[in-house]
């Protein structure tokens, strides 16, 4: 079971919780200046010292080199967040070890050496995190780190040096999203060091009201402060949330309850739909299914992951070919008719 | 049954064939000219010729005081065409014989003293007209009606002065309307003495594609000769609507599809609908069964039957009270959804 599977990720606000550790190899130039023989080497020591390793989590991780990725499959992977959108761009050396789970992924060679992501369905910020440090002793039992007694973990980007450190809750906020009140929150979230950004990370749009909550320094605060500067920010946002949902609610149902009807019904009789619309119609779904409004069985497949499912990568990685926007339309719609 | 339970509705462009005849009777002024008294004696005696006749159909009628029909059921009579706008405007005396399948109304008082109607499903002009000629003699044997040997029946407009007959398809022309050519259409049928208007005739906006095709005079020619022009007419624009179709079909049949199958999917699970939304939807849904582009079983009630049962007054019957537009818009859904 991939960790999206759990229904875990459905329950709530917080979709899936995730840490990244940004670390990078004392021996090697960092990625802007390494050659790609050094990379090709720094990339082979840094699997193999996570897949010669003789440990049960080792055993789970799969080897990828970026090369040998098709175009669609990095978009798949980059759709699981299981690889940064700059692991894809370029023509560097890169690697991926992948856990069978899809809950760690380690990206060599990308901004830094080493990146370690794990995410945890729903509110387990506390389990993903001690995953992440799991595996950074089990690389660093064999690698030397670059770590400056007073500055901590060195990293190309100098906002990450210190703990190197990425905590985030990806959260699902349709009623926030619509009221006027996120730019405040956003600014005042911005006092504590957490930042809020769309779906992919940095830069990149909302897509489907889901946005990631996150540290944005890394250097002062122990891994442990971090957290808990997020975990009470994110307790804000939900807080925030919850109570426009309420009052909303309370002051709208039929209109509400009549739009996430609606959203189910277009999705479950479409014959071609663009992702960005079907994005939209399932964070209805997933609020209809959540504050009971929508009052059918919820289908087998989480919402989330059918928003992983309906975006071009997956749509292309399942019919095992190239397709146009007409066809990913079609196969969208016939994808989602069956799962609901 | 009722006419419009008929399948024959749902199986083509044309939904249903009307004839109308204009009569007044000889010994009373004309109804704009008519005070309360002679039309209180008047309708009774018109009510008698039919009421009184010992015939098979004559039994078959029912007859509706206007000052004893509540606005909703003014209201629901007027949506299933019983009766004309002009029958419910004003406090004038107005009287209506209905037939029990509503194939056959009767306005007494209206613009005329006597307005036979007839309606049959789908493409039966002459079955109409052979139903609206009984009903006329049923009339004429008991009662004199006014008649110029020269000009024909008698009548309060000029236009409908002569055969006092207007002969009418309704169609169902949703490519058509769309199409640039529907003002072409309309402008060569009037060389033909014909007419295109809305569903409820004269000054009445065409609502879910549907709409009237009737002539515009009734002097000059003999009731078969407008009827056949008519008919010939009528086949013209059948013709075209349907190589729009085939053409629109051939060339975007996904996209087409697609919208009849969102139609559905909305009216199947919206929670409130406004008439107008409903009317455009159940429209698609009639051209998706149509062209057989929606690949559901039919539904058990006529689609043009819906159309008529989600009008206010049919809802506001149905509930047995009056109800404000939100209320309406909330039974409207729950109604299609089990009519669906």
């Amino acid at each position: 079971m991939n960790w999206y599977q759990d229904s875990l990720i459905d329950e709530g606000v917080i979709i899936s919780s995730r840490i990244r550790l940004a670390r990078n190899l004392k021996k090697y130039p960092f990625p802007i200046k390494i050659n790609n023989e050094q990379a090709k080497v720094m990339i082979e020591e840094a699997k193999g010292s996570i897949i010669n390793d003789r440990t049960v989590l080792s055993n789970q991780f799969r080897f990828y080199q970026s090369e040998s990725l098709s175009q669609i499959e990095k978009l798949s992977l980059l759709e699981n967040h299981c690889i940064s959108p700059e692991f894809i761009n370029g023509n560097m050396n890169r690697g991926l070890l992948l856990k069978n789970d899809e809950s760690i992924s380690i990206m060599l060679n990308e901004e830094d050496h080493v990146r370690i992501q794990t995410i945890s369905p729903g509110d387990n910020i506390d389990m993903a995190w001690d995953l992440a440090d799991k595996t950074d002793n089990l690389i660093e039992e064999i690698l030397e780190y670059a770590f400056d007694q007073d500055l901590g973990y060195l990293t190309s980007c100098p906002t990450n040096t210190g703990t190197g450190l990425r905590a985030s809750y990806m959260v699902h906020i349709p009623m926030l999203e619509k009221s006027e009140q996120l730019t405040a929150i956003v600014q005042s979230i911005g006092k504590f060091g957490m930042t809020v950004r769309g779906i992919h990370g940095e830069g990149t749009q909302p897509l489907g009201s889901i946005y990631q909550i996150s540290n944005q320094m890394t250097m002062g605060k122990s891994e442990t402060e971090i957290i808990e500067v997020l975990k009470n920010v994110t307790v804000q946002v939900i807080e925030r949330e919850n109570i426009i949902r309420e009052s909303t609610i309370a002051q709208q149902k039929e209109e509400l309850q009549d739009q996430v009807y609606r959203a189910y019904g277009i999705l479950a009789h479409c014959r071609k739909i663009s992702c960005n619309e079907a994005l939209s119609l399932l964070s209805q779904l997933r609020f209809g299914y959540i504050t009971g409004l929508l009052e059918l069985d919820k289908p087998k497949t989480n919402i989330y992951q059918m928003m992983m499912n309906i975006q071009p990568g997956h749509i292309q990685m399942k019919a095992g070919k190239n397709l146009s926007g007409a066809e990913r339309d079609r196969l969208r719609a016939d994808y989602i008719r069956g799962a609901l």
